[in-house]
């Protein structure tokens, strides 16, 4: 049984290391060092270039390095009939939920202000309020956004969710669909932003949708970067409406040099890192999820190609 | 019965409507109407002028508007037989929880290096480590201490903890005493001060101290300034044994213009906000503790003067 493996940036090997380690009886096969096409059973892989799947007739399952599958479905020839499977692993939920928490403390304890306070060396208290007082919303319910809400409601923040159906998760209050946008967003004081690169979610953050929010609010944009229309989110930068924004991910990435959002003071910017696949326990999920295909049972978190997540 | 009360900064009356609303039967004196010395039966104070206190010749108790008793002790006068209450109220350790995850996962999540990057435009992924690979030591483990342990703990990170007497906490490893400090140090990769200012905790992070830091660790303060000699601290961020630190106490406060911490790169700087005490669930506390006293149950939280804390 052989599993192709072509991931994203160079690891030094990390990724070979795992799968070896967890799946001794696996044959790795390291793009583009394929070998014999028809040999291949699994592919798990990071942006391949079109076509390479379709080349492989005897393919059982797409897994995907990340938690998006965007950079699989731009792939014209995307073998339909074969399962995709979105990465979920211990790693990639962990890393995410730090950034999640992290970014929402950060606007929460007006650190854009201090930072600007520091760069004037002006020592000033800014008056702080509760964590009851900061109503956070969590757009997309999927693993992440769940485990990134649990995490929030433990700090005392109330956690309300956006979702494209409704979604009932303990002490999060359940928006849905269009309609139930403008509401959720009317009272989302931190905005974060989690949703997959679909037709329906790309640009739904817009002039338009942007106001809707509370006049202040901030913005964590962990999810992609096309869900925000960039030249949009600038003016209300500029103008305040928006108060501050930490943002991961773009609409081009690497972003670039010439970007406004660069030397925005009210932006925090990291180069797509929120959360990483983790070859060691990602390796062990995918593993798992070949086992237990193997041994007859059905695939987990199997995307839905038609609504692209 | 009445209550005088001494504030830090004004906070628009927001202390007397609290007290007022949590016990209306409480007579309010705030500071300098302080009205007939001998009819005062508590004090809830700030830094009181010297003096103050001792005027008061039917002082029940003095509570402290802080989780730290330093501006009361600076008193060479405070009557030494009155109860001395430190500050316990949930809004003062749910703000110090916040600011200390906040400043751990900063650190954690290299954002001082992203911060770099992203003034010098540069696009570029830091290898991430696990938080199972991140360890944190938290110095005091007071009620803000071991609430900020407790939800470290629940990000993954290994937390061992430092007092002056052995703790007992589940999860977290515990060290004791000046025999177990360097060991203490030598695993904390993430160190976060919580300690009073005592006759022995200033100057305890010195040059030969911060030595047994691993290279390259991390420093969050919001316990007190003079823990840490600061001259010491900038030699070690300046040539890299210590990689960071974000500070929010000083030796001397307001920090001066002329320091060189305001524009270290790798210093985050707060004007000593980590936490507030709250005064809804601050008077709250003080009223109940009031209340319990007079129906002849002890108070909670009483400083050891003689100990600092």
């Amino acid at each position: 049984m052989a599993l192709l493996f072509k991931g994203d940036i160079d690891r030094g090997g990390s990724w070979e290391r795992a799968l070896a380690r967890h799946a001794p009886e696996l044959e790795l096969r390291s793009w583009p060092e394929i070998g014999d096409p028809a040999g291949i059973d699994y592919a798990l892989v990071w942006a391949p270039p079109p076509g390479l799947l379709a080349g492989l007739p005897n393919l059982k399952a797409i897994f995907s390095i990340g938690a998006g599958i965007d950079h699989l479905a731009s792939d014209p020839e995307l073998p339909p009939t074969v399962p995709v499977v979105r990465m979920v692993e211990p790693g990639l939920t962990t890393g995410m939920t730090e950034f999640v928490v992290m970014s929402v403390l950060y606007h929460h304890r007006f650190m854009l202000d201090y930072l600007a306070q520091q760069r004037a060396r002006a020592w000033r208290e800014i008056s702080q309020i509760g964590p009851q007082e900061r109503r956070v919303g969590v757009m997309g319910l999927g693993v992440l956004g769940q485990d990134a809400a649990r995490r929030l409601l433990s700090f005392g923040f109330p956690v309300a969710g956006w979702s494209r159906s409704p979604k009932s998760l303990p002490g999060v209050t359940s928006f849905a669909g269009a309609e139930g946008l403008p509401a959720f967003l009317g009272q989302s004081d931190i905005l974060v932003c989690l949703l997959p690169s679909t037709a329906e979610t790309r640009g739904l953050l817009n002039a338009g949708t942007l106001a809707a929010l509370p006049r202040g609010a901030a913005i964590v944009n962990s999810g992609r970067g096309d869900l925000i229309v960039e030249s949009d989110l600038l003016a209300a930068l500029d103008d305040g409406r928006i108060g501050g924004a930490t943002l991961d991910v773009f609409a081009e990435e690497p972003l670039p040099a010439e970007s406004p959002f660069w030397d925005h003071p009210r932006v925090v910017l990291t180069p797509h890192v929120a959360s990483m696949t983790i070859p060691d326990s990602a390796a062990a999920a995918v593993v798992a999820q070949v086992r237990r295909f193997e041994a007859g049972q059905p695939l987990e978190h199997v995307v839905d190609m038609a609504r692209g997540y």
